[in-house]
């Protein structure tokens, strides 16, 4: 018997963690994974080697890096100022292939490899395709990524010299999703979503782990994460649950939600039909109907967190004031928060003496640069 | 008194260690720090927090970080087994602007800083550029940064998004140096000379402190560098150099010097005039009269290293194999170093139950990406 098993999120029924499944049999939810704590757990050493975190596979040689995670926090004294709180920033570009993709994407091709999957199909708005093309490349498998062709062209690129199989797609993210769907169905391969798959989730957990060291165990009372899908945002959820559990933590932080007016789902809580959805700058955020809605509403709900949307004009006015007061270039999509954060600030939702941490989710070196 | 000063690395005299003086007043000759051993020295912990590394700064408060070093190194199975060597790679383009530049701009901006600068004058290829314009910024210096027209867009794009003033110069990356040089001495600016200051490779010796830990105390064998004007060269011999001073380490490794075949002053040991410089795709190596090349010569001697240069082809054939194989993008001029080693292992200078260690010097994704 394993050490941990796939539930799901919606009807809780238990299924057997493979890799292949990505949703209830009986429901259609999404799945997470469940540990069984009456065995003992294979883990990682996180928050600077001093944190056990139970991993899904079942031996730590399965786990496959390329130098992810341990990302500095760094202060912003300018910005902090500006806006009359203390604020962090996470540097979640500091990964292999430039985005906090690489930290989910290790896990779950971890687990793939290790059932000896060879060939996987995954779609992206262009920085979780990079990072399995990398990944998938450092495991010997091959790949086929799904971008839409509006990607950014530096996107598009790297997902190539990687060596995976561009299937670049003319229409919206949604629309790309389903492309990779059908290629999936026709082609009997094994569909690598990291949206849907529960590994993903288990690897951005090592961000939650991390900031528990980051802050000598303080974390700050705010997080505000830009939300596509909510990899990340319920990675760090799920990680911060587990070290309350542990009694590492007594309090649980906000955890606001950040997206585009042009597509918010989460923020407006409505579907989004293909129709609806108009063009955005943050297009690592561009989801018109995000799979885990539901969960990211249910940690909204429990730990008093907004969802906020903000306009295309300030999503830029940010990208522009990270670079040019705290030398830090990130792409649109990482801006957006901090857009959302000068809101949540003037809207009273975030209380000026408490602290902000904010992930800084991609580098500005892969998408267009501002004029 | 100050627990550090200059010495010229040419005549040996003694100078005020002032962040203004670039070279001996005696004999031009390039300068370097040197410490004060009967003084307690103000020092960063450095790898992993277990080395005392002295800074030529005044107290700590004054080091200026964007996150940068600590980077990760990994194993490289296709390519160790392709060469029958165990080869790692130190991820240097996982630092906040992509490349091993902030290491040193670190602690150059921050002994600028301390010293009351407002505005400086640099000149790069493009990584430094970027690098400086990002530190300046955080700093609040206004900085001008001259690059060669030639360098990659994204690279021009990249400093001017910090929102320092591009000088892009329609020459050689010598004659950028030249122009730089003459708006310092029109303008009475201060020179924040990458390649000149010796406060710039204080900062990258923290790589050289981090690979103690990375390897658990037994450093490899061999270190392979891609060399333009040698900061990150200097800088790593410099670290190993004060480690084996205090018994922490016995031997030091060979190192090894890689250049284009199309610029490679220091392999050649001959001055490259401006005419025969050929274009190379390693653009942050194409340096022709590197003023440290009597002290990298000198290393080279020292550790029993080899110089060697590589063709335009080995190193975009190299560039592709490690995105296709380890899945590592990286930029040209790093690539050259693999280039390199490949001839190294073949000309039997290094040996194959000898372990490898390269930085991956900067980020693909700064570059052109090649076809």
């Amino acid at each position: 018997m394993s050490h941990f098993e796939f539930k799901c999120t919606k009807c809780f029924k238990s299924h057997k963690a493979d890799p292949q499944t990505l949703k209830c049999g009986t429901c259609s939810g999404t799945l997470s994974v469940k540990y069984d704590d009456s065995k003992r757990p294979v883990a990682i050493m996180v928050g600077g080697g001093t944190l056990e975190m139970p991993i899904p596979l079942s031996s730590l040689s399965e786990y496959l890096s390329l130098g992810e995670g341990s990302t500095p926090v760094v202060s912003m004294p300018n910005i902090s100022a500006m806006l009359e709180t203390a604020i962090y920033a996470k540097l979640e570009f500091m990964n292999p292939t430039g985005s906090f993709k690489d930290r989910g994407t290790a896990m779950m091709i971890s687990a793939l490899k290790s059932k000896n999957v060879s060939e996987i199909v995954e779609d992206s708005s262009g920085n979780a395709g990079a990072s399995v093309s990398a990944y998938a490349t450092r495991a010997g498998m091959k790949a086929h990524i799904f971008a839409p062709l509006s990607a950014p062209q530096t996107k598009l690129n790297q997902i190539k010299i990687y060596g995976s199989v561009l299937h670049a797609i003319d229409g919206s993210r949604d629309e790309t999703t389903e492309a990779a769907e059908k290629f999936v169905e026709n082609k009997s391969l094994v569909y690598a979503s990291h949206n849907l798959s529960p590994f993903f989730v288990e690897g951005t957990k090592t961000f939650g782990y991390e900031i528990f060291n980051d802050f000598d165990r303080e974390i700050p009372e705010n997080i505000v994460v830009p939300v596509g899908n909510g990899s990340l945002y319920l990675g760090i959820w799920k990680a911060l649950e587990e070290l309350k559990e542990k009694r590492l933590i007594k309090t649980l932080p906000k955890m606001h939600c950040i997206q585009a007016e042009n597509v918010n789902p989460i923020a407006s809580n409505k579907a989004w039909s293909k129709s609806e959805i108009k063009p955005t700058v943050a297009g690592g955020i561009a989801v018109g109907s995000p799979p885990r809605k539901s969960e990211v509403q249910s940690v909204l709900r429990q730990s008093g967190g907004t969802a906020y949307s903000v306009t295309e004009a300030s999503i830029v006015k940010w990208q522009i004031k990270l670079a040019k007061h705290e030398g830090l270039f990130c792409e649109p999509t990482s801006a957006a928060a901090f857009a959302g954060l000068e809101n949540l600030i003037h809207k009273n939702q975030i209380n000026k003496n408490e602290r902000v941490l904010i992930p800084i989710t991609g580098s500005g070196l892969k998408d267009v640069f501002p004029e």
